[in-house]
């Protein structure tokens, strides 16, 4: 009662996380995988394994027949798509950590998947130690699955956690993270939201077959949440943090953002602390599911590719199924959102950019509007992520007047007595 | 880039679950399975189906070659048994909601596996929504799996929620889940453990490849918590929850037990409302993982029978792991357990039943003792299952002065800079 394919693996990178790799790898020899080679940019660097281990020619392993899988888990996206590209060619599988390369190619490596009949694999792309790629392709119909919403950068999730618990700017918080190793020195690519669209897209690619590249979406980061922001949230027992959302819609369209948003004490992404990940999936079958867990580091990645790599005993592949078999999704930005908008001065607010205004609010130092504002107009501006304003999405984010979202229920799968 | 294996599936038993899982399966053309027949007991029953669906002679499923899945969904233990055996030496694939039957003849059960090389799953059996056993499937080694603690069971959830909430007795509180649907009207097997000590020894079996029957555990229910406790834990911010918890020793074994615990406000397992379930893994690699899901019903249950499906598609099958490849982990019961003990009466407790005793509180109604106990004692005595005893487990429920539990850290992986 086991799988006798024996994995030859070659390496791209000896990061942090192919450091991590290496170890769980020697640890866990019942899962019958051997790494021969592993090829690095700088040689002269020190490392902690023989130098025999390491090539700086790429062809060392992508020329070696031995060698069935290869783990790619370098920072360079460009240079990862080649190698992706190039190892699916040659029917070798592929695993890849890097997010930015899969969300920004996906469509071509779809193809290469299906031309080659060989997998890629990146659930370690996706929230790192979350299984949440391999939960959402197991939603077989479009139609049962409802939504998701999820925290899903480390980065700004410990940024924000820290300025709620010790009442930090942003920059304070922010320096925290960095010295703690939660944020990189060059932190634009997780506080911008860049990061974290990536792995949107992803989700959305497997959850309704919706192709788009990052910048498509209607997305933002949190550089410009003030304390002020915070106080307002702490005053309504909510916290802010940087969720990534989806949900599908009656007409079959599908409306989803990254933005900052209200999330009231009690409710499951108000737990993830810290530099945790957390996603909740709201579906027709399982009603909800949460999936907390880290979602980056060395182990936490290093335990991702693991169990692609289990996968791959048993031939496992994505199957693109609502890509490829249904008729995909596509994104709706038709819909009204409630929003909450502060600010330091009047002229930072376009006219008239509320569909509805609730509330305002006037101070000294900074001031802050309430009301629903459609999506599209954000999708089209950018007035919204300058310096000094901070646009937070309410709890209700979906303005419910408007609200068109098909509600699944028991009776839609009526049993009879 | 899909799996051609096409499944033909025939059902046993078309209660709740069976009924979600026609309508479901009918739902998903894209999973390419196709029910051929159900067998069912009754055949009086009005159903809504056309009665050419139904059958009451099981060998129109066993002796038809074109059926390769058998899925089991009926409630009785041993016909559950033979038809997963017969299937088995049939080379049919089986998929089976029945935890009672696989908690008490999972040794056999692999050996069937083994021998007719035909797979065997029961994702369905352990929590329904939640992917828990794939999960613990993929830490590969031993050492890797810290431990687990979780609410694995809906019923005595809801009730001791509902206790929380409303100030009840347990009898009141179990009477709403009776009208709501979310306990049995015969409900001892939920509210006396045995459905969450029969899903502990599959989870044990996964993680640690420990092989007992559920009546080796040292477990019990919930029907002796009295509104006394609640108020206890109310006000130390805490929640009683019935927790099977697992941890592996430094000396290699595994501690594990099913008891009511104190979960203190901010803890993942605190958030666990109702009738869900919810479980945290703790590992060398990941971390800490956490899984939330509903636990039972039938469209919960279909959706993890779904999975087994598509999971049988390309191949998938349970390795037992942790059982054949490696030493097994055994149980260990000499360790001590930091306990608060309420009771009636002073002669409902043993004399010199603390190794160590810490608090005590006397009242008109009710008295409690706080102290640390031998996990050896509550294993071969059962006073403390008695009426009018309540038991509960501490938060720090492993004594700390007599603490081995083996802590991994990232030093456990220590990296060259």
């Amino acid at each position: 009662m086991s799988y006798d394919k024996k994995l030859v693996v070659g390496i791209f990178g000896y990061g942090v996380v192919g450091q991590a790799l290496f170890q769980v790898l020697g640890h866990t020899p019942s899962l019958q995988s051997t790494i021969k080679k592993i090829c690095i940019k700088h040689p002269k660097k020190p490392r902690d394994l023989d130098p025999s281990w390491f090539t700086t020619d790429r062809n060392d392993i992508l020329n070696d027949d031995e060698i069935n899988v290869v783990i790619e888990v370098t920072d360079d996206a460009d240079a990862s798509f080649e190698i992706a590209k190039t190892c699916l060619s040659k029917r070798k599988a592929v695993i890849t950590a890097n997010k930015k390369m899969v969300a920004a190619r996906l469509e071509e490596l779809v193809q290469l998947q299906q031309e080659f009949n060989t997998p890629l694999l990146y659930e370690s792309a996706c929230c790192a130690s979350i299984p949440i790629i391999r939960n959402l392709e197991e939603y077989y119909d479009n139609d049962l699955l409802r939504g998701f919403e999820g925290i899903i950068n480390g980065s700004t999730n410990f940024i924000l956690s820290k300025m709620h618990q010790g009442g930090l700017t942003f920059e304070a918080a922010l320096k925290i993270a960095q010295e703690k190793g939660f944020a990189e020195s060059n932190p634009a690519l997780d506080i911008h939201g860049h990061d974290a669209a990536s792995k949107l897209c992803i989700l959305l690619a497997h959850a309704y077959g919706v192709l788009l590249q990052p910048n498509e979406l209607v997305f933002t980061g949190i550089e410009n949440i003030t304390p002020f922001d915070i106080s307002y949230a702490k005053s309504r027992n909510c916290q802010i943090k940087l969720v990534a959302q989806a949900l599908k819609l009656e007409n079959g369209k599908v409306v989803s953002f990254l933005i900052p948003r209200f999330v009231r004490e009690g409710q499951l992404l108000y737990q993830v602390k810290d530099e945790f990940n957390g996603l909740a999936i709201t579906s027709a079958l399982a009603d909800q599911q949460f999936f907390y867990g880290k979602g980056a580091g060395g182990f936490p990645t290093a335990s991702a590719i693991l169990s692609d790599l289990s996968a791959l005993r048993y031939d496992y592949r994505y199957e693109y199924r609502k890509l490829l078999q249904q008729e995909p999704s596509v994104l709706d930005q038709n819909v009204h959102l409630n929003v909450y908008i502060s600010y330091d001065h009047w002229e930072q607010l376009p006219i008239q950019v509320f569909e509805k205004e609730e509330e305002y609010f006037s101070s000294f130092n900074r001031h802050y509007r309430k009301g629903t504002i459609s999506l599209k107009t954000l999708a089209i501006s950018d007035w919204w992520k300058k310096p000094g304003v901070s646009l937070i999405v309410c709890e209700d984010s979906i303005a419910e007047s408007l609200n068109t979202i098909h509600h699944f229920s028991e009776s839609h799968f009526e049993l009879a007595a």
